[in-house]
């Protein structure tokens, strides 16, 4: 594996501008894999990621029972694969398999990293009080992993019915806070 | 005011790539204004919107009195508006003066829209139970506008301490769901 340790107080860099992630699980060893946008940072450190996962996906079962998934950011080269997780379950399909994703060992969670994506955070379920009502996860990022080598990534960000947002180039302005 | 009326089932293709956002609100007259990007879709229609607003914001105390607010989508001509929003505070400052930003009367809610912004999407407060603990506001968008001349709309991303993604070009992929 390429990516290297990420200091937890860093994640929100990779979050905030809104990348589409791929959201992976494992159920009693067999790994799934879901395509998700409604995402949001919520604290920096220990850094809280809150996120709506509908109940008409396989993960929702998964994530409720296990409390353990990774939140893996693919870029640009990726885009067939994630639309791809997007529209299949994982109930009856191997999406590892399905759309050549490699899992990889995570050091802290059941659910694989995956290894194609150029980063990724593993994470527990850290409050369940919105799940009834929205689907709303908070998870608590235990371990974040990069690929020092992406520079600027291509990520891409969804704007509806497969229309997607290339991330462009990166401005630098004079700012007080984070 | 150049912005049109846009249906609210399309709210969700504004917010999920992750812009900077321009909260405003209202406190009996005084309009405020601040820098956002901790929020996240979590229903398609009514459309509903999670954000994290610290309570060390002006906004905070604002937005909890009078459950109304207006979430306004800067592109890239705003950057540097942006940037100053975030690093000063409405308490005793007239933002929309100091960094020269027009307030327009919203049609629903007190707090106003910013004419130079190429959507607003007017909200009330839905559901304050995470409020407490995480500062986390669940909104319901009443009424979205948005500039129909904007297309591929240059929105800004941050990515910390002041640097920001710029939007770059619009991909599409086939998808079966939204």
């Amino acid at each position: 594996m390429k990516k290297k340790s990420l200091p937890l107080s860093r994640v929100y860099r990779l979050l905030e501008p809104g990348p589409v992630v791929l959201l992976t699980t494992a159920d009693k060893g067999r790994p799934n894999v879901m395509t998700m946008s409604w995402h949001t940072m919520m604290e920096f450190e220990p850094p809280l990621v809150g996120c709506v996962i509908s109940d008409r996906n396989h993960s929702f079962g998964v994530l409720k029972a296990t409390r353990e998934c990774v939140i893996n950011i693919p870029t640009l080269e990726l885009a067939a694969q994630v639309v791809g997780c997007g529209n299949s379950s994982g109930r009856k399909l191997d999406k590892f398999r399905r759309f050549g994703l490699t899992p990889v060992a995570a050091a802290c969670v059941k659910a694989p990293l995956i290894d194609e994506c150029y980063a990724a955070l593993e994470c527990k379920v850290a409050d369940t009080t919105l799940v009834a009502k929205y689907c709303f996860f908070i998870l608590e990022v235990l371990q974040a992993w990069i690929d020092p080598s992406a520079k600027d990534p291509r990520t891409i960000h969804h704007r509806g019915r497969g229309a997607f947002m290339v991330a462009g180039k990166t401005i630098k302005l004079p700012s007080k806070k984070n």
